[in-house]
């Protein structure tokens, strides 16, 4: 992709987020232009992605660029500015039905072969398999991350407050996790003194060695290695069941089964079997026959089962139910469809499910639909214990206000796949009894494990260059925005300690004057951010990279209601920037109520405030004022929008995502015509702002008249023709017709 | 007193530690004049100090020294070294009681004039009103406070941990206090730049001034002014009684009525006030005409009201009734009884009934007998929250294990009457609304306070050399036993902000190399403490006086069951030493169980402590070798006592007091023996161990032999004939023989 010094990349994705761009860049660009900025488009949609990947199979019309290996490319380049929006991470079921959507508007491409038997089969199939899960991030994400609530969103939250939840001083909440056995507790970590491969290796008890994994590892890269005991799990979840029924709380389990994608669905795996042990060993041998996996969560049983005759199914269910007896109440996560907690991995992600309860008073859902005091159960130690932190916080302070409180801005190491999210492929279940070890290019032992089998081994790594960049991302945020930054780095893990000696190398690099900068174990970091959050003080968590994804949430979620309105930005390590916009998803059902009724409910504020820190940061590197003032403009209309309740309604027939960005519009250009910076840039607006106040009813009335029909013009859901989508989401002959024809 | 360089002075006091002292002292002495020592009695009894105060009226073989004047004196003498037993701290009754004695056996001293009206009543009453309280201490206390654990109690503690009761993760329990209008939230506070009298007045609504008192100040002396406002005080209970109505806990009040006698009191009685509030509501006109007084607690009802018709009173004790029914369970004090928490003022001391609290799982008892959780009620914050932080960690970490956890002994700021302790004639409830306000010399204000009728305000004072001399013990004790040291001074308190500046002055002044000296906030602190704790490591508290008080209850309970164990230690100003024996009163049950059956239960541990500590401290300051060996053997022998499990027995018939001193005796002379450090020493100590050792079981069947009947040679109860109270605490004359003529 060629990109010059102005120009700003836009991603097109999927679903909600693509159709809304093709409403809101019309509109951006009449603003860019002005500062001689290029808005290019990149198609990272899942559609695109497939296209790309079988070129041979398409006619030289059908044929497209590979966007997301272009945009991988432009990441290197110093240049870099590129607004990413929410794409959709594919499962198998979406990339059927996107293949199948190819396929009926005449794209000759192949089914994904499932059971790929032929070599030609297995690359069809390794081809989509890049395709498919958490694909774009890890090409896109090429810089460690730098999260916050843009000042706009954090005044809006302070004067219009989301509902929290009071805490009872008396409440029973709290959190459970192992005090063993845990990757906690077996964690070791070394620093490579020199570039090597090195070699993951398991030794049977009759001296066996098998090499699971050679690693490839640079000169200071840090490696670390540790097990969960499935006895020691087991044993846990056996007591905290126990001591749940005692003490009359419900029982919940909190896991990240989707994202820890090896090693949670066995975390998960073990709650089941365990609460349901009785039926499991039972009906054991059947099971196996019938291949219910328990990592696939109770809904696992009732669907392996259904081959089986009627009164066997009964039996079997009757067994179910009388596991209820012997065991506390379980949370529930549908209570009206019965549908528990256990009943598949991917329901309760902890780090949306704990900031969820905490902001409900610190209860969750029970079988009667009522809310109710809860444990919550997250076996590994490392980070659960955060979350016993802020439930002790909120019983002793009462529910954190968000009309007073202050932030916790995130710096992350993500950088290089940084720490335990590359670590799946470094992730071993055990087959039996033996030694896990990490052998050395010399053939030194850096580390070992006493595994048994069933034991969830891991290995992680993380690169230097990543470190080193990440605490000069914190050193500037530190600077920039004036706050104290802490490390999170907890003395009681061998990780950490390995982090803990570069930072305090790397550190002195930077100018430190003036800046308050400190490292903190997990504890005391999250007490010290919150006790200065109630007094309204801001604090940076500086952070790894599980850390990030949960505090990102967390401290989100308690300050502004959602994770969706965080800035979030990717300062690459070559010098460029990625600006994506809030998390959320790509929300297909905000495309179902377009489809059935031309509305669309999707708010595109994410985009408004990544856009204003691209035309920022442009300013800034390419030396454009224009920039830096469309930035400042956009940054003003965008509070007032927040303002004025210009954000798309939920219910048709009122404002939509059109609808808000016309007012959007509207604001930026009267923001632009009204700042005195730049008075020829001011004098090129003023038409345009004083054309759209006087035409806002008009405008508002075309938006308004094409509500509550079927939006019939889209034909394709994956895959729809960017004309018919135009036509849709761009209703307003009034509105693009002063676009059109603005300052050219 | 005349002592000389080699004098210990052992106070003789009251009751069980008196009768003791007769048994213990020939055992020491026969150690102590091997190495040239003396020890001298100091009689600070009551019946002393009561026959000290009326010389004329004695005959002159009646007369006798004033030994607490005399060792008033002694605090100021560089070589003082002085053994402090617990004295009795007299109420009303107990002067009544101890006169009439001394009246009996034949002195002639005048009544207690509770309603003096002539000069002379006035006079009398004034002398009696120095015996009466806490009279001995702040005459003593001539230096700041030294408390901790002795090696040899918190090893027996590990080897024979007491009872925890364990903590559920979901427990109910925990500390309730004010958010505001209370002392914490209003300190202001000033540190002197001049020597200066300061006023503090009162001004009226119409600015009338009223000046309440003159305080001369020192240069350096700091002084706070606070309030707490009744009406926030009220507002609180109110809103705590309904969230523990709401939430089914049980509701605990706990105050040091006792201690902060000014203030406390009236804090209980608004508890009583709002808890019966539908009764006092309806009978507060009769109420007061009766003289009911809510500070006196519930008890005052019941007195009150006995002069009614029996009707009357049905009517009252009807209305009291029908108060619970609104209200929350209410903890007991002795729930067989009947009698709650709200009976009397002095039933619930906060450093004592929440260490219990705590270590009972974090329950009390319910009206039923059943152990309940509970909302335990600390009105001021400024303290309450250390309580909070540690139930919170009881939550999470389960109960404190006395078998591994560490220690946190105490340097406490305790000298010239520092801090709130001395400030009851400073404190004032208000009868109207005004100002109160704190004036220096030039008419300048200080510090001054909106108040309302009914509010508390109260003024408090801390020498400058007082704090100097506390950070040079923490900087000491640190260095000697090199441990860590934490400053508890609250960042947001005025009066620690005060101190925190002196801390951070003084500091220099010492030798701080390869010491750990921190200053934290309470929180902070305690939670630093607690994770060092649970991994078995020691931290040294200094604190200010009140939480000296507090933690030198609070840990010791939590290690060793009791902080009668403590070593309590005051390092005079002036350079001597005081050495104080466990805390835990003076027994009377113990008496009781004495005269009935001739069995002492006293436990002399405290004073072995206390002795090997002022052998010690004697060995180092005057170069006595010997000393310093007498004290590590002493030690040694203790560690052994309590090893061997030969500390007194509850039950009469087994070992008792005096069997245990005999153990001791033993122990020290053969550890003095084995000893090669002062071989001469050893040789002449090795005929006392052989003949202990071989006449034990003449010995022990002589003490045996006298239990079981009445200890009737005592005819005394405050003033025992010394010669009787010998016949019957020596019982062994085989013993009283061997020390006799041991190493002459």
């Amino acid at each position: 992709m060629t990109t010059t010094k102005s120009t700003i990349v836009y991603t097109l994705t999927d679903e909600a987020p693509s159709l809304a761009t093709c409403s809101l860049l019309p509109i951006v660009r009449t603003f860019t232009r002005a500062a001689g900025i290029d808005v290019k488009i990149s198609d990272i949609s899942l559609a695109g992605r497939i296209l790309a990947a079988f070129p041979e199979k398409l006619t030289d019309e059908q044929r497209v660029i590979d966007g997301l290996a272009e945009l991988g490319e432009l990441t290197q380049d110093p240049h870099a500015n590129i607004v990413k929006l929410p794409n959709i991470s594919a499962s198998v079921p979406q990339l059927r039905a996107c293949i199948a959507e190819l396929q009926s508007q005449g794209y000759d491409i192949p089914d994904f072969p499932e059971d790929a038997r032929t070599d030609e089969l297995k690359e069809i199939k390794e081809r989509y398999s890049r395709i498919l899960g958490s694909a774009v991030n890890p090409v896109l994400r090429q810089g460690n991350s730098d999260r916050r609530a843009p000042a706009a969103v954090k005044a809006f939250a302070r004067k219009h407050p989301h509902s929290m939840g009071p805490w009872s001083k008396a409440s029973r909440t709290h959190a459970d996790y192992m005090r063993g056995g845990d990757f906690f507790s077996s964690e070791q970590s070394v620093t490579m003194l020199k570039a090597q491969d090195v070699r993951i290796e398991f030794v049977s008890g009759d001296g066996q060695v098998e090499v699971k994994k050679t690693l490839g590892l640079e000169e200071g890269e840090v490696l670390d290695s540790m097990f969960m005991s499935s006895k020691a799990l087991r044993n846990f979840f056996e007591e905290s069941l126990e001591d749940a029924k005692n003490t009359g709380v419900m029982w919940s389990l909190h896991v990240k089964a989707t994202m820890m994608k090896v090693s949670h669905p066995i975390v998960f795996g073990h709650a089941v079997s365990v609460f349901y042990k009785d039926l499991f060993d039972k009906h054991g041998a059947l099971f196996e026959e019938l291949g219910v996996n328990p990592n696939n969560g109770l809904s696992s049983v009732f669907d392996k089962i259904k081959s089986l005759p009627d009164s066997k199914q009964e039996e079997i269910l009757h067994d179910l139910h009388a596991c209820y007896e012997q065991r506390p109440e379980l949370a529930m996560v549908d209570s009206v469809k019965g549908i528990t907690n256990l009943h598949i991995p991917s329901d309760v992600i902890v780090d949306a499910s704990m900031p969820a309860m905490i902001r409900n008073s610190g209860q969750m859902w029970g079988r009667d639909g009522k809310q109710k005091d809860t444990k919550a159960v997250m076996p590994e130690s490392t980070y659960a214990r955060i979350y016993q932190e802020m439930i002790n916080f909120c019983k002793t302070n009462g529910a954190f206000d968000p009309t007073t409180m202050g932030s916790v801005p995130n710096v992350g190491l993500m950088a290089m796949k940084a720490e335990e999210y590359g670590s799946h492929d470094k992730t071993f279940e055990m087959a039996e009894d033996g030694t896990m070890r990490v052998v050395d290019a010399d053939g030194k032992v850096l580390m070992q494990h006493e595994v048994e089998k069933g034991d969830i081994w891991r290995a992680c790594q993380t690169k230097d260059a990543a470190i080193r960049d990440w605490v000069k991302l914190a050193v500037t945020r530190a600077r920039n925005s004036d706050t104290p930054a802490v490390f999170w780095l907890d003395e009681e893990r061998a990780h950490d300690n390995e982090l803990r000696k570069k930072v305090e190398a790397y550190l002195p690099e930077h100018d430190l004057d003036g800046l308050d900068i400190r490292v903190m174990s997990y504890n005391e970091a999250i007490r010290f951010s919150m006790e200065r959050m109630i007094r309204g003080k801001d604090t940076i968590s500086v952070t790894g990279n599980v850390l990030r994804d949960y505090l990102t949430d967390l401290f989100p979620i308690m300050e502004l209601g959602t994770s969706a309105k965080m800035l979030s930005i990717v300062p690459m390590l070559a010098g460029g920037g990625m600006y994506e916009t809030g998390a959320g998803g790509s929300a297909p059902k905000h495309v179902q109520q377009l489809m059935e009724e031309n509305h669309l409910r999707w708010d595109s504020l994410g985009e408004f405030l990544a856009l204003a820190v691209s035309l920022e940061e442009l300013g800034i590197k390419e030396d454009n004022p224009r920039a830096k003032v469309l930035a400042k403009c956009l940054d003003k209309a965008t509070e007032k929008l927040l303002d004025t309740g210009k954000s798309p309604s939920r219910k048709t027939g009122e404002l939509d995502n059109r609808g808000s960005h016309f007012y959007l519009g509207l604001y930026w250009a009267q923001e632009v015509a009204a700042q005195t910076e730049d008075a020829d840039l001011a004098a090129e607006f003023a038409p345009l702002a004083r054309a759209l106040a006087d035409n806002e009813q008009q405008i508002l009335a075309e938006l308004a008249a094409v509500q509550g029909k079927p939006a019939s013009q889209i034909k394709g859901y994956y895959h729809a023709d960017r004309a018919d989508v135009k036509k849709v989401m761009r209703p307003s002959a009034t509105l693009n017709g002063l676009l059109a024809t603005a300052n050219q």
